[in-house]
């Protein structure tokens, strides 16, 4: 999410009751999760293992829970629990509240849309030109559609992330104050849920088609023209190149990577980043002409126990 | 779908600028696709691969791409890119738009139902005796439901066929203009996603039992007394007879056809038609005695790699 | 369910007709299935196979197909028909009919709530403090949810039981009575059904996350603190201890037990009942661990098949 206005350095650690390393004026513009970050962002990081990659990202101010060294033309917060205050800020900035009724603030609608009255829409919500949007739709906050989409009845676009941090109390809901951004020419399916980016955008690229009872997780990055079959399920943080194609209750893990023009199986389960131009089968998936010889041997193994006297 | 009133050939081929070769005045009653055609309609073909296919069907007006011999009794238009036109044709006499408020044109509702104010219903909708219709429940236009169904909160039934044509320029939207069709005693689950046929039906028939979560393609035709799991997938064109069982999360590709009382364990998925009065497993599915044998094959690898040193 | 008030004997003999062994005027407190009787109850039994752990369970009356019998402090009511009587008496003490609006009788909601106006709830639904219930939710009849939970879009709770008796003429639908209990800072995702229990209740423990799709059957038990992933199937009369973890799409067929912190990676489909503090992986699942060498040992079917010359 980007901060509007910005804040100062001083601003934000004042917020949060924190100390901090660098000029008390140094402008913070955005807070995002590490693998959205770029200059004037604010991002946490609260384990040693990640200590490194979050000092040389983008971000330019690092809310950390330990007084390391600070790189250069970036700025410290000091923090004991750096989760916990990220999350008071999310909230500080971009607080929910249920809309009342069935238009929230700052909604925009194009022109020639057909949008049916049941549909529900939360606040700062843009909508392009020719767009059908079926009964029952409910579109969260901070939703954004290109031109000529069609949106089936009953989905659900920018729901909450799934997403908690493990306390000894039980798990804390990270607020999620991101958004969904779908280019032109998408379809979405009945019944379909897209949610919304943590503090970051889920992006699904212009003609991307998808069927009914999809998943999209937070801060998946979708590719244009792919086409997604019937209950395809897709953790947060996935990136998916362009041209891919998931067939029917295809599985996808968080933060994986599929790769441009790659094919998945109907019932496959990734397990890691795939190559583009290539088709996968199986749970967990392998390339489709190694799994189908696979299965072809399996066929012969009571050939194979007979042989040997098992 | 059948055309209200019949048009000429000379009618349908001015629409669509095209040469036709037969009687101006012949007449056609309906437009539909190769697995639904009877006499009277209009088909299309594209390919090479299906020209005898097509011409030897029950439809007896060919939208084709060549001009070749016209067979007894038919007629044929010829068009650059018959899909383009079919599609068009489609639009033109079933033109689709979005219902205002929640009850459409032409809705007939039977004795005796209990349909929630919410339910949003199109255009074109029967609704038998003694019906139970749950709130959030959405009908697109052209859905007819027997006597005595109940269908469960936030179901969708009708929505369009997940179903492109695939262009240099993206996925052309294939126009759905036909129904489905529900009959006696069904019941539907919450949430389940039924779509309509491209131009033909999607049927289930009389006595079947469909649990949450479940998807239904278009053009499938569902038998009687079936019974379905929670989030089954069914893709379109499927053929599924009397009293077959699926077990929760099974998935069924597209065009197969599933024999008279077959049972399909959970989670399975086909790969193939498969006979009635049999019971199946795996994904990709076999008969479940031979799968099981092979599982307990595959246990005993760790003896046979032993055995064989490797 | 409780009968309030309680009813005699002779009572509910005399609603269906049946004879009765016992004092006209022995008290029954409720109704309710074998996995959930208590002392007071009246349960049914129709084979004599389950004779005996009906006759020895906790519940005092026994709606029964055969004239055992009758243990002491018990009674018996003779049925042709134990299921057909038992399934008169559900409806008879808890009629359905159809909400008018979207509040139906004996709501009562808790303090600081946020509920959108299109959320439809049925009768006797209670919700706690601090809840937020996002649009298009389903709530039908006996539905309570504690404090600080939140129910995202179109979510249904309460849905009917997937569960028929067959009968030569088709399937006989089972009155769904019972209610849905959902603890405090319970989480469920968009689009997700929890069905009701049948005659007693289906429980969601507290602190327990579900994401979007996800399908909980009647009279499942689920205890505090599990995780649940996107699209996981959950059949009926499930137990699932404190702590699990169910990755994405994993299906749990009916009946099975669930032990404390056990983790079942995604789409496994577990087929027993498993232990706790373990992981499990595969359809049908295993222990993670072995179900992975078996795999590395597939791999290794081309080395086997070669050396034995097959």
């Amino acid at each position: 999410m980007k901060l509007s206005p910005s804040q100062t350095l001083h601003q934000i650690a004042a917020l949060i009751g924190c100390k901090y390393v660098g000029a008390p004026d140094f402008q913070i513009t955005g807070i995002n999760e590490i693998h959205k970050v770029e200059s004037g962002d604010l991002m946490f990081v609260d384990h040693p293992k990640y200590y490194d990659k979050a000092l040389q990202s983008a971000a330019t101010a690092i809310l950390i829970n330990k007084e390391v060294e600070c790189p250069n033309g970036k700025v410290l917060i000091i923090s004991d629990d750096p989760c916990r205050d990220y999350n008071f800020l999310t909230r500080h900035f971009s607080p929910w509240k249920m809309t009342e009724g069935n238009r929230g603030k700052d909604v925009r609608i194009g022109a020639d849309c057909a949008i049916h009255a049941s549909v529900v829409m939360g606040e700062n919500i843009c909508i392009g030109d020719r767009c059908i949007i079926h009964p029952g739709v409910v579109l969260y906050d901070n939703v954004n559609i290109g031109n000529d989409c069609i949106i089936h009845a009953n989905a659900v676009l920018g729901s909450d992330a799934f997403y908690y941090k493990a306390r000894p109390q039980g798990r804390e809901k990270m607020h999620s104050c991101g958004s969904v951004e779908i280019g032109d020419r998408v379809e979405i399916g009945a019944a379909c849920t897209i949610d919304k980016g943590v503090s970051g955008d889920t992006r699904i690229g212009a003609g991307t088609k998808i069927d009914n009872h999809v998943h999209v997780g937070h801060d998946t990055v979708i590719g244009e023209n792919c086409l997604f079959a019937a209950q395809v399920g897709i953790a947060g943080c996935v990136v998916i190149e362009d041209d891919v194609i998931l067939w029917g209750q295809v599985g996808v893990p968080s933060d994986l990577h599929i790769g441009k023009g790659a094919v998945v199986l109907g019932q496959s389960g990734l397990s890691k980043d795939v190559e583009g131009g290539k088709t996968y089968f199986g749970s967990p998936a392998d390339e489709a002409r190694q799994k189908f010889r696979e299965l072809a041997l399996v066929r012969k193994l009571p050939e194979v126990i007979q042989k040997l006297g098992l």
